[in-house]
């Protein structure tokens, strides 16, 4: 398989890779236009909670060389800010690269702060895994899903990096596959053992496989602990109770959303019907007219065990731990 | 959409629509050789536990008619008994038709009685859906899986024609789709209001949407009450339990194997890493290498709330009452 860039800039674009095309096909694109931005953010080209954060602000920097008249800036700006709801590190990273008088050295501290971080996430998460441990995990949320190094995934290559041989339960992740298209991939570049499972397997794999522990990712973690991430994460933490097994949630400070008493004030994104009724460009359903399809769930904060952040490991009581980190002093790269 | 047939008697071969090109295409095939039977069940172009085996009694049938020497008929009956090893309905069908002078008349009765039975199943299934009952099911469990009105999706299809106006969520069923492909059909063509989710959404949908109960069918049931039945069903038994929503198998006598003590006894099939890697012809996965694929898993007893079965509900303790089941007078067509 050739290399790919996630996310660079590149002096009049936003250079990424299309990440619906992979693994069959590594396809750059470069954005040069709002409509480009926002664009490769809705249809999933870029994806990613804390790549999307990454792209976003390249993209308010982008739009800063490109349209002199500031009211219509603005507006395109709030175009990308808005481009998907439930993520908070779209909207945080935006902001910070309108707050700053250079977007694009914001925008440039925001991808190097995201590689230290997920590189501290990593490190942090280690302790928790085992020599040999079996680790089961969702959705995609290595490189490609940062910028950086990953979380979740991040924390299992960490492992592998460090000779403890963990063993990784991929979940396909329907209904856009980010775990047999880019999971799988990624952690199997990394040297991983992964073994691809469809997402109604995870209760046999936890039963039969003895899974030690669950690890994911998130795009918006209220104060309170509850977490907004890929659809599935939810089932997935009452099947991990069910059977014993720690779950643990990895992701940045910026994936918490202070302002948010709970989960249940998290904007859940729907998309559409086809993703369900088809699949790989196959109308598979008899037709389009009834699917639910949200893309995100909510998993309640005491179902997850703890998270593992680049501040340390985030345990229970929440009503504690979680105001304890946004305390923490934050090391910005924008002013080094 | 073209009505189809799902297996007839056709004089010199076995009827039987492709349901694995479903819904796309509606074609019938005619098996006519111990090669076509077989292939025929062990592809999925026929599937559902009491369907194959009505399937297999013709076939047995058929073979009888074209293989004068008794041990080459023998042995190609073994082959057809042996296509899937997890149903039992399989086995036991043949073995009915093996044991008739006139494995026709056998195979006839059986198909009579499944449509009898399922009709029972139906009509006994009613009283746990109430009118408006949101209901969740998984695979397919309509007319397509048993020959006759179906299981599980017969019982919600008897609540819409009892004017109950049930809401059926239906899971996709990954990885062969029986759920969109299917059930989703038989359901909305019998005017159900169903509505298609992701396997994965199952979780949020019970919370999101207060699903009232569950309703699945069986591919064999120990004599505990342990459940073997399509991949994600015990995933689902345990996400019914955490929210206290009772979950319901319907199934047939003749998916009961009295003979086996526990559910640890019952052979689960794996199946090939392409269902899992691939779909519709599209490689999505970097490679095959390592797919865990089990087709079925197993439900502990203790997480089902009643059986619905031809003569009647099931209800724990299933130490007592699924031997009395066993104990039932079996009313067979054959002799009529």
């Amino acid at each position: 398989m050739k290399s790919f860039t996630v996310v660079a800039w590149d002096g009049d674009a936003v250079l990424y890779v299309d990440q619906r095309l992979l693994p069959a096909e590594v396809r750059h694109e470069r954005a040069r236009t709002v409509d480009d931005i926002e664009g490769a953010i809705k249809s999933l080209a870029v994806r990613g909670a804390p790549c999307i954060g990454v792209f976003g602000a390249y993209g308010v920097a982008l739009l800063r060389q490109t349209i002199a008249d500031d009211t219509a800036f603005a507006h395109a700006a709030k175009r990308v800010r808005e481009a998907r709801p439930t993520a908070v590190n779209l909207a945080w990273a935006v902001d910070r690269a309108l707050a700053s008088a250079d977007p694009l050295k914001e925008a440039r501290a925001i991808h190097e702060e995201q590689i230290a971080i997920d590189a501290a996430i990593a490190d942090n998460g280690l302790e928790l895994i085992r020599k040999g441990a079996r680790v089961l995990t969702h959705c995609n949320t290595g490189p490609l899903a940062t910028g950086g190094g990953g979380t979740a995934a991040g924390v299992i290559i960490a492992a592998q990096r460090a000779g403890k041989k963990p063993r990784a339960f991929v979940d396909e992740t329907r209904p856009l596959l980010q775990g047999s298209r880019l999971n799988y991939l990624e952690l199997r570049q990394a040297g991983v053992e992964a073994v691809l499972i469809v997402d109604g397997a995870a209760a046999v794999t936890m039963r039969e496989k003895k899974v030690d522990l669950v690890i994911v990712g998130a795009d918006r973690i209220a104060r309170n602990g509850d977490t907004a991430n890929k659809i599935g994460t939810y089932g997935l933490a009452i099947l991990a109770a069910h059977h014993g097994i720690p779950f643990y949630v990895a992701a940045p400070r910026s994936t918490f959303d202070f302002s948010l008493a709970s989960g249940a004030a998290i904007p859940i994104e729907e998309r559409g019907a086809g993703e369900v009724a088809g699949f790989a460009g196959t109308r598979v359903a008899a037709d389009e007219a009834a699917v639910y399809n949200p893309a995100f769930d909510v998993t309640p904060a005491h179902l997850v065990t703890a998270f593992v952040t680049e501040c340390g490991i985030v345990r229970p009581p929440y009503a504690e731990s979680i105001p304890d980190l946004e305390l923490r002093p934050f090391v910005s790269l924008a002013g080094a």
